[in-house]
């Protein structure tokens, strides 16, 4: 069944309204999500709308706060989110490290208090739409182990970047530390799936092929070994020690827990003003010839393309903004569930996604 | 054979100079080079001087040139290094982002025309030991694959970090995109020695145990697959597209070629200034908190200890500066052809180490 980008922001920014947000706020966080599973990325996008709600409902995220400015520099911010929705403050975050990277060419914005943002490559993608590079990364509740480790050591700690690239679309690759996401763990233990033996430590710490216990028992292995663990604490030095956020351990876990308590995420935004340091036109034809030239190189047999990160996401934006967006069952469910705790009519939604459908047959 | 970490940076400096660099500029090479073998990272250390002189001898490095600042702004400096040493270069790239760190609380240094800048960490280390949180990357001439590729598409693009850590010595990651350094696959190559096939992709793009073929023919595999690629796509942008250095296929060699052109390669520094931001007592406790949780974090059966990046390396140069450095047979035997090029005396330097050996029994 497919919906419409529109009627899915929509229905998410009424949803978050009734949470109690500001109509801005509640735009924003709904066209975090509604993009998202435009690019794809089913996981982070409206699927956790229900768990945001969840948690303004439990106090622990809180509608009526709104992030605020907390200290600043030239080319540096820090960001205090108070609590409020993850995907207003890093929007915030993101708008203040460019507004700062167009006087001095490179900013940072940290941020302390926030929650779960999402999807990390809206934000980076929030600079490239700009002319600028972007970055972001976050952290998380430990999940993912160090070499050696029983047990999560680090978050997921997703990190993204974007690049403009003119006649392409913006180069963007949003990844966690680890080899696989958790979510595709979860997914086997649902179906009663074995897992590869490069995805999951068990209790003992060693790899397993057996997800029943995940996320309660063991970690997920860090990608590349010691070199996603060094990433990992990258971000989590970026994201928390330098924000005054919570670090590995001191982050709380959004999804699984009461809701009540703040989670004391932290996350970081870094915008390189390319105007400022190189003319604009230059980096594009620059940026152009390098897709170009990857684009025509030999290829494995068999393979039709390389892809630059970000490719398989525009494509699919470009179908689900033709033919709107295909949710899987596990989002409609989630929704659904949304709905509810909103007090929404989710068959209006679906409804909606029902008149599109029947729209190529009429 | 150990020899003594001031004999090998003195003997290092010495030939540097009877290329022609200015006294300073072939000490700062010279301790680059030393500080890297203190590390244990032999592949990165003085083993690489002969290659360095044979490219000064043939003129795709300069000896009298210095590097210049080409651009700057608040936050930001473009770096022409004229094709002086990449060491020399690098060294004053991220000085100059430390400068304008402490202005703007981070800055950012990239640098064209340079060459092979050496070990990416020792630059990160820079900045940490004078209290920031330093970054430091490059490309290099494509040697590894993207997902579908036949044949290298980036450069085994070095990125490295340092974050001051208090009681604990610097937090220090130097990694490569690739999964394993290409210097590992030719050593089982002149060994004739199978390898695990996660390392080399072969002429046909398929992994391959047999490195025979290396680096004529195929290319490294990108570390954690589309992972490993998207960030060298990243550093490729920092270091190359945004400072107008080469980027991609458009670097040079500078090891196998003949020497005398220049190889375009770029390199970025980042700085961030921890004063700044926050106060400097503040966050080195919470480093200090962070390493020491993680030392004490459940372990796998059999393992003693869960290291943090840099850990192995500080203890090597522990080591090293009290035991002198143990260099291995392939380093000495590029020194020995070192020295010749440089009219110099190895055995001088065989002898200080033996000197050294000699202590302990005598």
């Amino acid at each position: 069944m497919n919906i419409t980008y529109d009627s899915l922001r929509e229905f998410t920014a009424t949803a978050f309204s009734r949470a109690g947000l500001a109509p801005e706020d509640a735009a924003t966080g709904a066209e975090v999500l509604a993009m998202t599973d435009a690019w794809g990325v089913y996981t982070h996008g409206t699927k956790l709308l229900r768990g945001y709600l969840r948690r303004f409902k439990a106090g622990g995220l809180r509608a009526k706060e709104r992030p605020t400015l907390a200290a600043e520099g030239l080319a540096w911010a820090l960001v205090d989110g108070n609590s409020s929705l993850g995907m207003v403050t890093s929007v915030f975050a993101m708008q203040t490290a460019i507004r700062k990277a167009r006087q001095c060419g490179i900013a940072y914005a940290s941020v302390r208090n926030s929650c779960h943002f999402g999807a990390a490559g809206y934000y980076a993608w929030l600079a490239a739409r700009e002319g600028l590079i972007g970055l972001s990364m976050a952290n998380d509740k430990p999940s993912v182990a160090a070499p050696g480790s029983r047990g999560g050591i680090t978050g997921s700690n997703p990190i993204a970047y974007a690049v403009p690239a003119g006649k392409h679309r913006a180069i963007l690759l949003d990844m966690s530390v680890a080899t696989v996401a958790g979510g595709k763990v979860y997914a086997a233990r649902t179906r009663g799936e074995k897992i590869p033996d490069t995805w999951l430590l068990g209790g003992d710490g060693k790899p397993t092929t057996d997800p029943s216990g995940y996320p309660e028992v063991g970690a997920l292995q860090p990608a590349a070994g010691h070199k996603g663990y060094g990433i990992a604490l990258l971000i989590e030095t970026l994201v928390g020690l330098l924000s005054g956020a919570g670090v590995t351990q001191g982050v709380g876990n959004w999804l699984w827990d009461d809701g009540t308590p703040a989670t004391h995420h932290g996350a970081a935004f870094i915008a390189i003003d390319i105007d400022a340091i190189m003319p604009a036109g230059k980096f594009i034809r620059r940026a152009e010839a390098m897709v170009d030239e990857i684009h025509s190189a030999p290829r494995v047999e068999g393979v039709e393309r390389i892809y630059v990160p970000g490719e398989i996401e525009w494509e699919r934006y470009d179908r689900a903004m033709k033919e709107g967006i295909q949710l899987p069952p596990d989002v409609l469910s989630s929704l659904q569930e949304a709905a509810k705790m909103a007090g929404l009519d989710f068959a209006g939604l679906a409804g909606h996604a029902d008149e599109m459908n029947s729209k190529p047959s009429s």
